[in-house]
């Protein structure tokens, strides 16, 4: 079969497109025809050697994919063959509140990732996905919608009613927007591009705002809302963090997804944590408990995810290429395998 | 002014329509100019000296309604006169959990209610309305629909995807519908009648069933959810309620809102409770906030509260009687004022 | 090794000790050497026959109890030999809200029990147990200890400060009353025993009610909180359950934990659910994590679970019987293997 | 009367001790007779006009006291003469979320404190006190304990065997190391005296840290509770948050209750928060429900606030001069009047 391994050094330029034996699943496992993994920013530091987890060479990449049981290891009770499945993150990570214990057994570090055309899992770690998905949509559910519903859904609670303020048209963004709209909430997103606000509009964003046009996009949100928005959704970190508190809501919360701007804020004021009665939650992906909850949500409104670009797996560097460069996506890129 | 009043003695035969002073707001306190008023069951047990409150003869009946502010007494800070309000019925009720000395000052008994031309409130106990709302459907919320957000979204935390069981197409069951449309939920409905279903798939139901045709409603909302739905508002009491406890999934939630059939189960058995490790809860309308909250998902979602049929004030009688009858209505019986 | 079964038929009197192979453990599973074992109501409903469970003869009973490992399977991460284990009463209910796929796989119905000097477990079902347990002490956490601990502490979130009512003297009410004095609160308990109300004092109850002397212990409890207690652990059932919400302060909560006088409660007026806003929740013993979080309590406490009686392995027939007369026991019934 | 007031200018040189006019209580208000009054950090931002609140001179100054109702208005129906009450700090938080409407309502800053004999204070901004306290032990509820109880109980739900972490022995430390003993909690506190150390040990401490003898205290916290602390009561601010955040256990929470070392953090590297899936709270001090329930609790558990140093009331410039120094207190400072 075809996977994509790193070697033996990181960096995207060292993908290689190799041929391995078919995997064998073994007891409680499943042996899974992977048709398409989506890209994350959190693939691209791994693949950079930026994160602290333990990487083994050679490494298969990319964690997020879906595809088709196409055999069944002893013991396998909650799958048959010919059922469309996605890995979750944390493959040990079933229900509850995250413990160290579970939030270790990632795919795509340590674990190998998804960029093969066969993979086994433990039957523990996957979940079905809706039937109106294709295989490309339903591969960006792992990480970029999951932590969306995780931290808007699960944690954070929403409510219909409630505003929620989303930065940029990334995937998790854009997840969240669609959840909002899906909760009855009032969604709030930014953008350098008023072509893609538009777009965004079209999902049912309530209000844009051009952050290039509008700096000041936090009081914009505190003018929009009478009071400042219930839930801002960070992607990013160090250059937003700030902003984001004070485009809260007294009580308001702001989910820390991502750090598109970096990690080291330089001179944090925490006075707006303190004035607000802020809360500020970082970002757990989420359990298969929250995943599966997640589908029957999607499948009951026949969400369809929203696919940026999509590109064959010999081509894979070029996708991660194109994430590195960090412009302004609209949802997710995707690779078919 | 004109108003409605039991004058000496209980029955909804006994009302009389009277000429009153105007009131005179005292300090914190607003003078109304009633609009139209809307009937709940409660009435109706309160009219016929059911309840165990302390009313004093002569009473206005009827909690829930909405007018504009036509004068402040001193010392008011959250309304201007021109605001446009509905009373909360829990008047003392403005946030939090329900505690007794909150509960007992309700409108409508032991307070006067709203059936007059012109009403003096507590500023406390007051919310404002949703521009685009009717003084008809406006009067519709105190009671009606914030009992159904209060026990679905406040207090089940209704996430989108779940299911949730309406019974009948009364007053709460209809926002109950309404709601659980707007929080993305899926939404089963009830009804004897399939011109009613008709009329609740055109509001967002997902699934109806005939309880005429089909007595076994539990089994059936068993199959088309896989294993029980989420929350069920149980507006039956007596004759519902071990029907509801089986429709549900393990963990799943039943909210007492009624008890048009009954009070008392004969025989009944706490099985299903164990079996469902399920929750059984009653209902308590809501507090101020929810109310306020509510009113910013229904303004946002440009939400009509569904009214059946609307009397001139001095036709009350016949709306109380067509709501005695017990017959099943759609939506709520309003009263112009 | 020895081993209690029923051959084939139900009946406590069918219990007979057998000779049976050591079992192997299999991958994943851990080999355990019971030492104790405590018996619940439920296994007394399940020797008779009476619980709709799948039970394949010959059966070994008792689901709860302790040992050590003295031998691992391949894959064992969690735990090695010579860990000290109790087994989790639903074998997969690792985090999270029960589900019914978790809720089915239960020790002792429709899986084998611990009744035996030999247990094969797998290393998701088992939990440390904490050091200063005798064997005996800690066969008594996994159904009495953890449904009163998920009741009280996890799904009832109990306070400093709060009311807690317990009903007898009993396994789970005795939990229930270490529990609410370990976590700050005021426990009220009941019995027919002086004698055993004065043993409950000195285990820290707040408040002792004798309800044979005065049947109306609901009023009493009433009198004693100022208006109603926060929660009630309810052990008995049909005779019980109006009372226990009639103590209630508006908006406590009853747990049904137990049906020591019935399923069946004649004329059942719901009343006082409506009138107390009050929330009745059905039991569901608890989740692995809650079991790790209950012993890392019971550890940081030095709390001993109480013990009424100990038999050895060849008079568990005599131990049940003396669990089936009903009497009133002070805490746990076990049985040395 | 006597009362303390800064007549035309910040800094607390400028308290004066001034002749005023016994106020009259209005419509629901009551007089009451201050007998003890406890100082906050607040305070000093306050009367060194560093807090962005609208203050008119002549300003009582101190926001926590307790005294006896010796006079009621019109309309009060909560309290009686005679009854011991406190004051909460924002007057109209009644229950429920904190709103921007109700935060702005506070003691000392915008209103007037209660640094005078007699103070009129609406009947909804008071609670009454455990009958086991001093006037000097109930003057240090309002803000040190309710912020404790708030963040640890309420909004942080801890749960008996959660470890706790505690900065320093101030006032609301030693709240919080009393209400996480009472509730069952392991509590670690730090000092950089071993004398306060072995003070806090008496008051239940499950461990203690000297910071000066051992900077890195994040590092013990992890060793000591095998892989990280509950819940951080952070009240240092700038240079305790990072440290904090990384003495959590993944899914860990840090309150922000003060900033005794200031507000701005240089270079904040936010990698702790995503690593830890950590929630930052800012604290909102509590409620009136909340304060009851505190209370309910001190009085079940005969707690004692522990009072470093208490000052006659024409002293209270050295108060405040002895708690500007910064220095280790134990417990409040607190002034008779």
């Amino acid at each position: 079969m075809k996977a994509v391994q790193l070697t033996n050094g990181f960096g995207f330029e060292e993908l290689t497109l190799t041929e391995l034996d078919i995997p064998t699943p073994g007891p409680q496992e499943v042996l899974i025809r992977m048709r398409a993994a989506s890209l994350n920013y959190r693939d691209l530091v791994i693949l950079n050697g930026l994160m602290p987890v333990d990487i083994k060479f050679p490494f298969i990449p990319v964690s997020d994919g879906a595809g088709e049981i196409v055999a069944v290891g002893p013991g396998v009770t909650r799958f048959q063959v010919g059922h469309r499945v996605a890995g979750n993150l944390q493959q040990r990570f079933i229900a509850g509140n995250p413990r160290a214990e579970v939030l270790g057994e990632s795919l795509a570090g340590p674990l190998n990732g998804v960029a093969a055309e066969y993979v086994v899992l433990h039957e523990n770690g996957i979940v079905r996905i809706p039937d109106h998905l294709t295989w490309e949509e339903a591969s960006t559910l792992p990480i970029a919608a999951l932590t969306a519903w995780s931290m808007l859904i699960e944690y954070g609670g929403l409510q219909a009613g409630d505003t929620v303020l989303l930065q940029g048209t990334g995937g998790v963004s854009i997840f969240g927007l669609q959840f909002a709209v899906m909760a009855g909430a009032r969604a709030i997103i930014t953008s350098s591009s008023n072509a893609k606000l538009e777009r965004a509009k079209v999902l049912g964003a309530w209000q844009t705002i051009n952050y290039s046009e509008v700096p000041d996009w936090d009081k914009v949100a505190l003018e929009l809302t009478d009071g400042g928005v219930d839930h801002v959704l960070d992607v990013g970190g160090a250059a937003t963090m700030v902003k984001s508190i004070n485009a809260l809501r007294i009580g308001g919360t702001v989910s820390m997804v991502g750090f598109l701007s970096g990690l080291t804020i330089p001179e944090y004021d925490v006075t707006g944590i303190l004035q607000k009665a802020a809360t500020v939650r970082g970002s757990q992906v989420g359990n298969r408990d929250h995943f599966e909850k997640m589908n029957r949500a999607i499948a009951h409104h026949g969400l369809h995810p929203v696919i940026d670009q999509v590109f064959p797996l010999n081509r894979i560097g070029e996708a991660f290429a194109l994430l590195a460069e960090g412009k302004q996506y609209f949802g997710k890129i995707v690779v078919q395998i």
